[in-house]
């Protein structure tokens, strides 16, 4: 088998750009053909909105791998071309570059389709967005252009949806000068990454700065001449409607894996709707991989399915998929932990394993706790709330929450504790570092496990 | 067995405070008392320099316990005590307050008896420091009163030993605006906590800021009318000698164990000088528990006896002889880990395990990287450099440490993994939180596990 491998990929965002990084790595004489149908290399979709704030400076920047890396790299990458189908038969993937034909045999595929943005019901939304002006959505790098564009002329911004983007957003608008709504149908901002009593301070601060309607839904748009004006939004439980003056609506509501072409090749998609790729990120079609936001992927803590829409996921499963579709041999980590951050309006919060949502009350006990990011006697400690799950059965950590100081470091702690399956009575005793400048004797990090240590020892006495 | 149990604590430093604390929350009803020589309850020594810095307004900000708080926890706290015997016969201790002698008796005993300065051998030092004007340690509180005391009217300062404590009072003398000269016997910087390979970085970016001779012994000081007026220092190698004006001298050499009434009570010492305990704080005497830097307890990766020197140890252990002393039951850690950090001069430096000084290089592989605390695109990420060491046999990381941005927390994550005996391969895959405002996409956390488990491959393929 001294042949040369073939490598094709469809789609070059984060997935795509790093599995021909590590294809490449891996084979220094495979043929990889990157397709694109965008206009841009690989870029970070999650710097989107600091580009709309103006904290990084040119949405171009958000360019990590450029047309030039790729050269060489001497990785094909053809942008502005879309992929048509795949002869999984003939191992040929079919795609056109405006009016150019072009056919490309594979030995190795790799699915890197992404999602698109899922969007609600909303009456007289058009179904391009930016049919009617001042309506978006934040997917791509042109959708953040025109939302700029548009910035200039506008001071009533609605968001729909306050996950960790519509929130992100929120922030990034309100910075620029809007008045923000953000209208949230399920009971709090950011369930899937915190629980009620942890999201509920986060709200309560905002109140100055935002109208925030949580258990609300958006039913409709009024436009003028072409121009958004309003959206009614119905409150959930009584269902009275309400206009929210609007000149610019983001819907972040979430994105539907993009699948069409995996589905028609035969691969097996999830109970999710993402294609199933096992820990090689193999879909169930031999030679071809998946990567990414169209992809399925499991829980390392519940196993439920999951689409694994977190960067840093999407990254390592790039660099999987590249390397063994390369020869290589490499797996994913043993379930997806989600862990992950965001900050907004000053605040860093940060999560990892299932919150209380994926847990049922009779499997799991939890509890929180406030400390500072120094000792008390040090004059600028900043506070850190943390909460964490344990397993009623053996006691083993299942999920953390943070808000404050240092969230997110914090968290990567509590992923590895999970991820090793530490009991909280071995985590409490975790020798963590101290120094009056940096960092308080007994971290929050311990310091909320011997709360939960304590209910957790008082339940198997009283059992 | 309803009889009250009377617990006896020998000093009131971090150990000897925690243990009352929790030898008072295990058994409502004990009796506590604690003896202490000097003149305040328990305090936090890591934070003098930062008193004499003037970060922390008052050196009584220090106490975290006060007297008011043992009376309400009634807890007998008897300041200017000194124990001059414990007769473990009939389980008494002897002490003095002034001319008072006092008789206690106890079921549990605690030694908390810390340590103290060791002085290395330099001509004309006074047994008792202040004899010579100008010339400290750093132990105590009044150590640190009158050390600002005698700032005023000095200019040039000189530091004895390039330790943490050192570091940390070189920079805080420095920014009091003094001139700076650090003596170090060894080659390095901070040898306990970082290879040669992570400090020298630091100490190039120190040259313009103080004077630093590595590889020179403080040999004699000249002093003049009672005033220290030099100090001379004399080159390891060369054995040349030179004179450093000095009008401040502080000695930072490191400490040894306090153990004479342990001894005489017959408690067995370990090889390092220090009280053996176990993993319940037990030292070889039946109810009777050592804590903190008079103690001596093993290292988690190398099994080696070691000083703990560490306040956050010292504070765990004082839970734990606490809870055993009041009849509770609760174990230390498997071994210390050695979880350490600083800051000076504006770096943040973190360790955990041992460094390569306590590894023998048939035994270890390590390797090291630079990254940066955000993504590439974003502006405003701060470097962070981290370097780990493996166990060439199984993969297991042994060792990290880390100079930059958030060291201690990173340091965190590494200490969790090596309580679990992570290998290299399986924490470079750990999921770490990414948001662009926050973190990279793979952290260096992990980033640094790629260089050396990359390195671990090619050795095993090699063989």
């Amino acid at each position: 088998m001294n042949q040369q491998r073939n490598i094709v990929i469809i789609g070059c965002g984060a997935g795509g750009g790093t599995a021909a990084q590590f294809a490449r790595k891996t084979d220094r004489k495979a043929s990889i053909t990157v397709f694109e149908q965008g206009a841009y290399p690989q870029y970070s979709k999650c710097g989107l909105p600091y580009v709309i704030s103006g904290r990084i400076p040119n949405s171009t920047d958000l360019i990590e791998f450029s047309e030039e890396w790729f050269n060489k790299a001497a990785i094909t990458l053809m942008l502005h071309t879309t992929v048509e189908e795949i002869d999984g038969v003939n191992k040929v993937v079919k795609a056109n570059q405006g009016n150019k034909s072009i056919e490309q045999p594979y030995s190795s595929l790799i699915i890197a389709t992404g999602a698109h943005p899922s969007v609600p019901p909303i009456r007289h939304l058009p179904t391009e967005k930016h049919e009617v002006e001042g309506v978006f959505c934040l997917r791509t790098l042109d959708d953040a252009n025109r939302i700029i564009d548009a910035l200039t002329k506008k001071t009533y911004a609605t968001i729909v949806g306050a996950g960790l983007i519509g929130m992100e957003m929120a922030d990034c608008l309100h910075s620029r000068g809007m008045k923000v709504t953000i209208v949230e149908a399920l009971p709090q901002i950011v369930s899937t990454v915190l629980d009620k009593d942890m999201s509920q301070p986060i709200q309560d601060a905002l109140k100055d700065k935002i109208d925030l309607f949580t258990n609300h839904f958006a039913t409709s748009i009024d436009q003028q001449k072409g121009k958004i004006t309003h959206l009614t939004i119905s409150n959930g439980e009584t269902g009275e409607e309400q206009k929210i003056k609007t000149d610019l609506l983001i819907i972040a509501t979430g994105t539907t894996p993009e699948t069409v072409l995996a589905e028609r090749l035969g691969c097996t998609l999830g109970k999710t709707g993402g294609i199933k790729i096992n820990e090689k990120a193999e879909t169930s079609i031999p030679d071809v991989y998946g990567v990414g936001d169209c992809t399925e992927y499991h829980d390392f803590v519940t196993k439920r399915s999951i689409l694994t829409g977190l960067g840093s996921i999407v990254v390592r499963q790039g660099i999987t998929a590249g390397i063994n579709a390369a020869g290589g041999s490499y797996t994913l980590p043993p379930g997806v932990l989600l862990t992950s951050t965001s900050e907004f309006f000053g605040m860093e919060i940060a999560s990892v394993g299932p919150t209380s949502q994926h847990l049922d009350d009779a499997q799991s006990i939890g509890g929180k706790f406030t400390g500072s990011s120094l000792p008390e006697y040090v004059p600028g400690g900043k506070p850190i709330t943390m909460k964490i799950l344990i397993d009623k059965k053996d006691g083993c950590v299942l999920g953390a929450q943070a808000v404050g100081s240092n969230a997110a470091l914090r968290i990567n702690t509590m992923a590895c504790a999970i991820l090793n399956r530490m009991t909280v009575e071995s985590l409490r005793k975790l020798e963590t570092a101290y120094a009056p400048p940096i960092a308080p004797t007994l971290d929050v990090t311990t310091l909320v496990c011997d709360v939960v240590a304590m209910k957790y020892n008082r339940m198997k006495r009283s059992l």
